[in-house]
């Protein structure tokens, strides 16, 4: 409890921040606070003019790629805010990186999000890469993105992914999960207002917030590629995770749900300091190695 | 999908017995239809007058056991109908077992089921082992009961188990999960009305259903120690598990929730033939191993 506390007063050292600008510093401030380790190759690419970041640890297999898409509710969060979790994933995992820089709201609403994502598998798939040597991942509204790019690959009839990596994902944007309202005094990060703020910014005005493609918790699941989602009990997003394994697995979905006592919102985030963060960063990175096999 | 269809048909090949005699006789036939590997060592014993039975894999550390239930509503089942579910999960976890014959229903209704847990819990502990080198599991009722006795030696203030193990577990007797419906016509062992009287043989007239020592799904999880649950696609008490899932994650506990697509209630049982109950008890074994390190 001592090192997730430790986060915890991170989180709080300075009073929460207003605005756009202001959240975007502000996660990108906490998300550097530990930096990539030394032994991590970084690159910057642009996949068909979205701007990315290649990683790759040592011993890596340059042949399997893990195509990442950062949280933030779509609205804040970048590459650099999640680089000491993605790279770290690739070490895990033994497979490169790709990040992205997807178009961010308010600026850019939905779908310019959907667009990107698609265009970065697109453009992974041209250099060669088959499907089922790429892993998709996200944390929050990246593990929303992760399942809307599958649902429309999979509507597309395209080949999917080998496996998606969920962490602490947003699937309902109606915000109708339970942990909402019970776990809001014990959640730092995410609470109904500021998701409602976000869903805002991100949903243009008269678009149902329950769409499939907007909830993939809504979404016809079935023909997905197994699934792990990881949450913190601490969260008030807990039964987004806890529901959309329920539908997934009821689509004949192969589940993995991980729940980890007193964890907060993607708290692998944090993982140079925090050892359940590098633990589910362990697991994760087995879990894609082994995927379909 | 052969193999499950081989076990489907298996399931299938005779009448659906009727009356608490022939669903014994079926239980074990069925259970017994590939027999124990000739590499397991059985032994019978008394467990303070509760017949058991330790099995020891080759390579198995003699100073961890898995103590298990067998399922069957509480009024069949039997060391025997799951001896090769058993002898293999040990194999797995690379400890002993120890499985014992509590009393059944309707001759011996609630509780006489958990007073023989605890007594052969106690039994084990007055071995000498510790209780963190003790993993309790069971399926479908022997999950149930698996919950029971850590609520039972929780609220006695004991130490309680390194994890616990459930495999389709019966957590609700007051049927309230949504895919007893929903999946009824594709489960070929679980529906409801069958539930409905297994309850009635084995919860006294007048006791409340929905009584956490009954239905753990409502107890107070919190202090429970890792909980691995396995349930297939197709089972009617898919939500069994996936809201126990839930509800032991809000209760801090850690939780990891498998759903196996298209496998069937307690498939682990047909392992011999089926390579996904094979697949589920070496991710079992592996959790079980690993628990609390």
């Amino acid at each position: 409890m001592t090192e997730i506390t430790a986060i915890r007063d991170l989180l709080s050292s300075k009073p929460r921040p207003v605005g756009w600008g202001e959240r975007r510093a502000r996660l990108d401030e906490v998300g550097t606070h530990w930096p990539v380790a030394e032994d991590i190759q970084c690159t910057d690419i642009q996949c068909d003019g979205i701007p990315g970041e290649w990683s790759t640890a040592p011993g890596s297999d340059a042949d399997k790629v893990l195509l990442y898409f950062h949280g933030g509710g779509y609205c804040s969060g970048s590459i650099r805010s999640h680089r000491r979790l993605v790279t770290e994933a690739g070490r895990a995992a033994r497979m490169r990186t790709l990040a992205i820089d997807y178009r961010r709201a308010p600026e850019h609403p939905f779908p310019a999000q959907h667009e990107d994502a698609l265009a970065a598998w697109r453009f992974l798939r041209r250099q060669g890469i088959a499907a089922e040597d790429i892993a998709v991942g996200g944390d929050s509204a990246g593990g929303n993105l992760t399942l809307a790019l599958i649902g429309r690959l999979h509507a597309a009839g395209e080949p999917l992914p080998r496996c998606a990596w969920l962490i602490s994902p947003w699937t309902d944007l109606t915000m109708s999960g339970a942990t909402l309202a019970s776990k809001d005094a014990i959640d730092p990060i995410i609470h109904k207002a500021y998701l409602e703020e976000l869903a805002g910014a991100y949903v243009p005005a008269g678009q149902d917030r329950g769409d499939p493609l907007i909830s993939p918790l809504f979404a016809d699941l079935h023909g997905f590629p197994p699934l792990l989602i990881q949450v913190g009990s601490a969260e008030a997003l807990l039964s987004d995770a806890t529901r959309l394994a329920e539908a997934a697995g009821i689509a004949d979905v192969p589940v993995r749900l991980e729940i980890w006592p007193h964890m907060i919102h993607a708290w692998p985030v944090w993982n140079a300091g925090l050892e359940d963060g590098r633990r589910a960063l362990c697991a994760a990175g087995a879990f894609m190695r082994n995927a379909g096999s």
